[in-house]
């Protein structure tokens, strides 16, 4: 079994999704949105973000982590304060030795609804299709969890093929 | 006596320094440069950065942070970066409860050289001329350096204007 968070980083808002991994079985854990004080300084927010997931992590116990790469947005004041945001949701996981993956998302559409320019009520649709009974916190959690479905597949694809180069006695690498 | 650390954020080299301000007479404590591997992955580059700032932070104990505000560079990849490597600039001093202050780079340069759009070169000549004996590690160290005579000249002038509203009968505040 492999416990996969899925993060979609944000100053504001940042989504997290929790799944298992089981034989190229998914399983809905946990999902949810971190937020930061807007009063607050941008230190502080940082702060608050990175204690939440910190939280997040030592509660549901995560062994890989993947995380959207931010949309590089026309407006640089708003791209900058992305990365910021960014740079701690990749901080987190990666300090407390859960190592993390980059994905677009273009490449967590594809994986998630087929297409990669589907719209945010697709995307979140399609979670619900391959997650039954996992109740939602929102567009955030809904686009955290498909960056973990993104990643559970792409896990499993290498397993799968670790398994078939094994039982055809090819390298497994 | 309050002790400063300036830090000029970048995701290759993060330049830092370390002042002390005593009755507005500044000294030199130490400066340098935290590097991150380039062949490693961008969340394990950003442990190193935050584990070299926490570091720093831990040997010299500084009691204000102050960070260069990220020039927003016209290349929005190389923005994100920057904000990457800030996110985990800001969080590092934040997180150990030291308060950090944000400065233009327009506005160190002002407070450094007395124009808002000096060289590089005149930024260093008059970092060595304002902490006289010190040697400087390089143009970010130097950078981080003026954050921290930025901080500490807005510091003084502050607590000069609280001593001359208080021997004034005035508010401190």
């Amino acid at each position: 079994m492999v416990r996969v968070l899925g993060i979609d980083p944000g100053l504001q808002r940042t989504g997290w999704g929790v799944i298992d991994l089981n034989d190229n079985h998914m399983r809905h854990v946990a999902n949810g949105v971190v937020t930061s004080t807007q009063a607050l300084s941008l230190a502080e927010r940082l702060v608050q973000l990175y204690a939440g997931l910190t939280d997040i992590i030592n509660q549901w116990e995560p062994d890989e982590a993947a995380v959207e790469e931010t949309f590089v947005n026309k407006n640089p004041v708003s791209t900058l304060k992305l990365g910021q945001a960014r740079g701690v949701a990749l901080l987190a996981p990666a300090r407390m030795g859960i190592p993390v993956t980059e994905y677009t998302p273009n490449a967590v559409k594809k994986t998630v609804v087929g297409a990669g320019h589907a719209a945010k009520q697709q995307v979140e649709m399609m979670v619900s299709t391959l997650l039954p009974g996992c109740k939602i916190a929102g567009a955030d959690a809904a686009d955290a969890l498909a960056v973990a479905i993104c990643h559970a597949q792409h896990a499993g694809n290498r397993a799968m093929m670790a398994r078939y180069q094994n039982q055809n006695g090819g390298s497994a690498r």
